[in-house]
């Protein structure tokens, strides 16, 4: 059940039609689950590979305009100095556990070698975004469970549905204010009377942030919640933000900043040992990988519009409500050492 | 009153015994307040110049390590570049209306030649900051009635008792969501719980930002308070940020960091022409312009100490406290054009 | 005479008509001189200001795309946190000494307010940018000689004819390498066997940095030159580069990053206490502050054409050349304390 | 042979006694170079790994002050995100083939497993550094011929004795202005008659950048060497720079930023394509990952010494002389497809 079902909204603009990152028209995503015990009672694999895809296609052959904003940067998050310097994205974004990005990043480059013969060969490399949470309170994270073959069966599950939200894919094992976190998502409409056009902002988060005594229960209407779980270790939050709005990769950038109101709302001070980073996209346009020509055209929305600050205040809600709609989905799972994350509403 | 007294309280670490950034030991603050009317009716004169030392001594020959964090960059702030690439502020830290930037350095200038002789003759120039934000909906800030002199008698008057907030000094034509806005400032407490040594984070804000509906009255347990100004366009705020905890340039970035999440608590969304801009220094130890040796001994907390969590905390906590103090405190002003901001509990 | 003149060629690509700033079409140069004895007999006033202007309409309402990158950032260059949040500058574009940037600032916003009455009356403040280097060594730079008059005089002096070089503008006291430096410009063709259009770049430095034994006069085929000034301290080097080519901001500070090769090869180490700075921007198209739509269309480059590299290239060499022909323009000059520096080539 | 062997000499501060990354007291390096057919007559495996390790123990458990530069960030290094933030290092540096990485990065991930059994159990988990160049033009790196267990064996090679330079390890397969290049190492001496210490830069570098016609054979008295080799994409160079002087994170960004002169010396323009990225620490002092106090201390060079422009001008010349020693000891290496490059002085 999301956050919403449960009486608790957002700020003040409405969601998209799913509340999801796929209300943004083109945007995909897959996921893998690995939920098992290991023969050594003890350990147990409790991790997984969320894939978001920009759009359907070749995203080598049609990039698009992205940038990342790193709020705290105690992360592994890989790919960001090349999306930086060209403020492009060419690869499927993909999410999984700290020890599973090279697996990942291995499988992704796997995939799109095979779905791109000319990469290595006639043209140059490929640019890799793979970001990451510590799910080692849970999982088992020094048995390596996440492959290379997870990643593929990730973009190959991709799909514009509701996301699955919770305890799946990379979010299977986190821990989010000491319940149960994981994958969530959540969409923002601005509407037409902003401008001549609609525009949405889709979020998906990883969430494994936070200490307890952060939540703010009474702001959102919510009685606290009895939780038995000792302190976690600082955590992380990765956040995807897509929209159709035809945005620069500086603009991005500017929206990508916005995450981290969302992110302090729900109580987090970006602690020292969190990876909290944001990767921003843009459907408006694809920049393709050949050309003949020496221009692109570009269709830039105004900085100083109105339309901006609402654009905005859109990525702030949308982070929230999807850090909340983490927790809100998120069902008490079982880990590693017999340890125990209780769901915040199980 | 500051908002505390008004049942108001924001956070859980404690305030230090002046809820002010004059708490942190050393650090001073001067204000000049300019108010009048110009012969022309409908001018007005509705602004002013806040000074912060760092210390009392000469800063320029005891520097001290800062920082600051660009949260959104339509600002106007003088003196960055070399904070940035030094890690060092060797001036008084300036504040006042966007057009008073140019005669605020002029005026801080002509006091660091009067103090320091060496300064331009036998050593090398000095680095000066000036922060500002656009109080022109109050203050015809085309008649550029700040001048050199007001920034040396801010300098001259400054001292360590509690400021004054509201509409004075550099806030005294500041408009925040919509309502009287202006000087704040708070402090708080991290108690020795966490460490074998008392520290403390103070911070000074010049509020001029936000839209009425972006404030949460709800949240604030406040009842809405009914408001006939006009919209008035995107503002700034101004940040200052002073610790007694021995932090790094590095370090005091990533506190400054922090800054924007009590920013965002409040209810703004850093909108596209804010001037969102944060300096923070330590007064831990200072650095001297001369010495006879190559190396410096430096005393720097560990950023995987639980109490580097509980100082960001307190600079969340801190900026939201002195925003909503310079609401509470602003009373209801008259300006330009028989131009009127009321103060939100007037 | 230029360096080109006296047999020095620099890099490859080929220099434009007037092989200055003032190729790139539109852009305007305009400079005032200040060269006097003050009473005392060991004062002496040998200082100026240089104006770049992008383009000889209103600035504010017709913006350009811009870029800075900060070499080395011990400078006092104030308006780059706004040019770097919006990627544009809205005003000329102002080079003076160090002690000169407040009295520039006023000077250029008085220009500013009086040809543009909307400025902090119906729409927001304006974005200033004015750079320095310190010509203390010759310049009696703590009287302040600088007015804000020579700001609005220097914008009147603009035109685009072939810029004066050497001991003028901004440049008048400035030291290079412990030669006389100041004022320099050079230009590049990057020719239409690139593309189907011929671009060029355009450079104008002044040149405040270097110690004597950096600059490699071998390297460049000429032999020493006998120098009998003392030591100079750490100076500076401020760099303006003009293109035609449609960058945007993301690309012009990629440009501006090869301005460091051009300075690394004429000798410099970016020494300490240098402020290296460099502003980019280009003319091919313009930002309208006002505009009914809330989208704006961009022509842009592509970072992978062979343009691109050409460009870079082009920046780098017009830098070293604008270098060399502040050296080789610069006649020897006197200034406070009977100092005398001497021309490279006198 | 060394370039200096061969009468070229760069810049003016002599370099240590094995003019090598290893005269950097503790900094060891281990390379495993790959040389074979593959079945298919066209394939050919020309690659490998170099790890340099800033100090023989546990780089975990004892982490170093460290920072990064990105030249140009058309590049795929990873770990630079946690490195910014925390200004440590705490894992060898790796460097391979562009597509090797994620294999890379696995290997040395299992070597931190194996040998620090409380990462990812009792503690966090670690943030390895991997840097790249595309040897793809002599190398099949479709065939992804580096395994994880090529990391492992390259850190378990690590010594301190003079490193292979040329066609071996990550430079077996790298092209540097047309001819062979690859794995380059230099040093530089910061002598006592600066300060009461010697201090020492050592680079190690892998070159795979840059076009015929932009290498500068006149200036280094070289005469021009035919070249039959067709143009070469563009390609990248990772700069590994080490220092004994007490460098704070902030100052080895500093320095990092110098090693762009040095590169750009060589005749490079930063070609868009190219992946230039400095990664630079210090071994004066390690950081424990455990410590029972809150406070460490420091020692830290003044930036205003003379000694730091020392250092500055020594990193510069290091990379200038590593770069050239990869040329001059790089020799003719065949590869895929029947390609063959030159060594500059085969």
């Amino acid at each position: 059940m999301k956050i919403r079902e449960r009486g608790v909204a957002i700020g003040k603009l409405k969601p998209g039609k799913k509340n999801c990152i796929t209300d943004v028209e083109g945007v995909m995503v897959g996921q893998v689950t690995l939920d098992y015990p290991l023969n050594d009672n003890d350990q147990y694999v409790c991790t997984g590979v969320t894939a978001v895809l920009p759009h359907g296609g070749n995203l080598f052959r049609e990039k698009v305009p992205a940038a990342s904003y790193v709020i705290n940067g105690f992360g592994k998050t890989t790919g960001l100095v090349q999306v930086e310097e060209l403020g492009l994205i060419e690869s499927p974004i993909m999410l999984t556990n700290t020890f599973g990005v090279p697996a990942v990043t291995q499988g992704t480059l796997e995939y799109l070698l095979r779905t791109t013969p000319e990469i290595g060969d006639t043209t140059g490399t490929v640019n890799i975004v793979v970001g990451e949470c510590n799910d080692g309170y849970l999982n088992s994270i020094r048995t390596l469970p996440v492959k290379p073959e997870h990643a593929l069966t990730a973009i190959e599950n991709a799909n514009s549905e509701i996301v699955g939200e919770g305890a799946v894919g990379a979010g299977k094992g986190m821990v989010c204010f000491g319940y149960k976190g994981g994958v969530g998502a959540s969409s923002r409409l601005i509407g037409k009377e902003q401008s001549s056009k609609d525009y949405i902002i889709g979020c998906l988060v990883v969430t494994n942030f936070g200490n307890k005594d952060e939540f703010p229960f009474s702001k959102y209407g919510l009685s606290e919640i009895p939780l038995e779980t000792k302190e976690t270790p600082d955590g992380s939050i990765m956040i995807i933000l897509a929209t159709d709005a035809p945005f620069s990769e500086r603009q991005l950038k500017r929206l990508a900043k916005r995450c981290g109101i969302g992110l302090g709302r729900t109580g987090s001070h970006y602690s020292n040992g969190s990876g909290d980073i944001v990767i921003a996209f843009s459907t408006a346009r694809t920049i393709s990988h050949q050309s003949t020509g020496h221009v692109e055209v570009a269709h830039l929305i105004r900085d100083d519009h109105p339309l901006m600050n609402k654009l905005f205040q859109g990525a702030a809600e949308a982070v929230e409500e999807a850090i909340l709609n983490s927790l809100s989905q998120a069902e008490t799972t079982q880990g590693r050492q017999g340890r125990v994350v209780e769901g915040m509403f199980s």
